[in-house]
């Protein structure tokens, strides 16, 4: 009997897998399937709590609130949440703020907004796609920020909104961001090699890379890492994606980045960490840099068999990014040449592909 | 059409989740749910990664092996996932190593068991339950630890599995664990209060507690964090359960612990962190404790209110374990007594109870 439920329940488990499998490949139902998780995933009472307790985040936004917001301003605070940066605008005696979110939290938002007297914010249970207000907004506040600052949708949203509500003057807070692909050592105790890296006393396991290559659907290439995970950067970082919400488009995330690093110091390396910066003015700014201080974003390490790099080496990295919602799907190939003057005038050598 | 396919796949999830949500109160589908969720979540390759990745773990069992495993021994290593610790058994010199596992993973450490030239090892597909070799064996390997070291259903398999199988002087590696729930402090960047303690520049979330209590079906308790998040412990840590697998019964975890500690510092708490040590004999373990190497295994941090707490306060703590294979369910209360001499001979005062 039970044996049976398992093999049941087993079963159904598997369609239903393979259905979502299906519909990650359609663009549309892509981004239907991701609003319906996020939807439930905002109102989880823990993530709101994390994202309160980020005070880098907070202050960061109260500031820019403070410098951006002015007396008889329109504001729309696109995902409100538990209203926090709604209040911050409405605290600096806007005219109107529209704190709009399409999960249910919105109704804590409003219990809030009464029990602290901001009668000039009000909440509307809606998707950003749906908002249409009487007069055009001076600012458009917003946090759709993923951990790999792409993946909550960020850029569509927000230039849509723009479009549809934003006045000819009007700003966008944060309005600019940078993206950080980083060449990184991990910490030693917290470096992940693949699989058929391992020699452990004896045992190796080069025989696992043809069968994970034939059994397995897809070997992560990225993972999650707290910022604390990683030990140091082997460039200069640089930005490899510039964002400026007031001139995006809509599908502005290209689906490719092609850029060239060259290495800085000496050292192993275990992958590319994918950060980023938020800029909302020239003078208030967070970074969620592994070196800077703590946020509640973590960062994206996508790892690469881990090796050796010389001071002057080149990295040139293509990154793919299939689909902006999903990062299991962004994938790094990169080519490591030796610096010239190690080769004496050879043609770079590509010694790895990080995904093969 | 798209908010018809959001509206109609929202509500397919909402029905799912529903069933999921009455399936976890009963003891046996509770069971089946999780061997689902088990074999599933063990045939994905970055779990294996990470485990083998983990040199304290992978240490401590190469050495109880070396120690515990002698020639002509019979061995059973229960869940061998990629097949290391049957392998480190093989190695030496054991007549016969049983690695069995539930998931497609077994096919992986059967290519490896003939790369190695590992003769003396053989590879079962099945459950534990459905183990039935042909003599008594002399030793039972496993590694069914969770994070929260119970809810890997560790107690029931190698209970039942011991029963069946082992022989009267045989050995389980590991066969004792220490559960350690210490109150402690978080550092402050990664501390999560409860949303109604917040006070952000004002704006005062005092009335979302009882908004969340109307609407939330669960305020989180308790959460995963890294070892790293713990700044201190108020109290000399100290065992709340000892488990031999020797003597224990399949059904041998209480479903509620109850003990008394006593702060040996002055400082703020934030909650209770639970971690464990697993002892292979009376030389060789390892412990998951926040300020030990770290391992691939996180702490659960069971919050409270942060409160101060002096130095011989006493904690009256009450711990249930209503669903050992699901950490969510556990639940903390406790009541916080100031030391005698502080209150002069009155009776304790409950301070507040943690979850409430």
């Amino acid at each position: 009997m039970e044996r049976i439920a398992v093999a049941t329940l087993g079963f159904v488990h598997r369609f239903l897998r393979r259905i979502w499998h299906f519909a990650k490949k359609d663009e549309r139902l892509q981004s239907i399937a991701y609003r319906i998780r996020n939807s439930r995933a905002f109102s989880d009472i823990s993530q709101h709590e994390r994202m309160l307790a980020d005070h880098v985040r907070v202050e960061t936004y109260h500031k820019a609130i403070c410098r951006h917001v002015h007396e008889g301003d329109t504001v729309v605070d696109l995902g409100t949440g538990t209203g926090i940066l709604a209040f911050f605008a409405g605290q600096q005696k806007a005219k109107q703020v529209y704190a709009i979110d399409h999960s249910s939290i919105i109704e804590l938002a409003k219990t809030l907004g009464a029990a602290n007297r901001l009668g000039n914010v009000s909440f509307l249970r809606m998707h950003s796609s749906q908002f249409a207000p009487p007069e055009k907004v001076n600012v458009i506040i917003h946090e759709q920020i993923g951990d790999a600052l792409l993946n909550e949708d960020m850029v569509r949203n927000i230039c849509e909104l723009r479009d549809k509500v934003l006045a000819p003057d009007g700003i966008i807070l944060p309005g600019r961001f940078e993206l950080f692909v980083e060449p990184a050592r991990l910490k030693e105790t917290l470096r992940v090699p693949y699989l058929w890296e391992n020699d452990i006393h004896g045992i190796r396991y080069e025989a696992a890379e043809d069968w994970v290559r034939a059994n397995v659907e897809s070997v992560p290439q990225s993972r999650r890492i707290t910022p604390e995970d990683v030990a140091e950067f082997l460039c200069e970082p640089e930005s490899v994606l510039s964002l400026d919400l007031l001139t995006a488009k809509p599908d502005g995330v290209p689906r490719q980045l092609t850029f060239r690093k060259v290495a800085t110091k000496s050292g192993f390396m275990d992958g590319y960490c994918l950060y980023f910066d938020a800029l909302f003015d020239s003078e208030v700014s967070l970074s969620t840099s592994p070196f800077a201080e703590r946020t509640h974003w973590n960062c994206q390490i996508f790892r690469t068999e881990r090796l050796f790099v010389r001071e002057g080496d080149t990295f040139d990295v293509v990154f793919d990014i299939p689909n902006v919602r999903d990062v299991t799907t962004w994938r790094i190939n990169h080519k490591l040449a030796a610096r010239q003057d190690d080769s004496a005038g050879q043609a770079p050598v590509p010694l790895l592909a990080g995904v093969r």
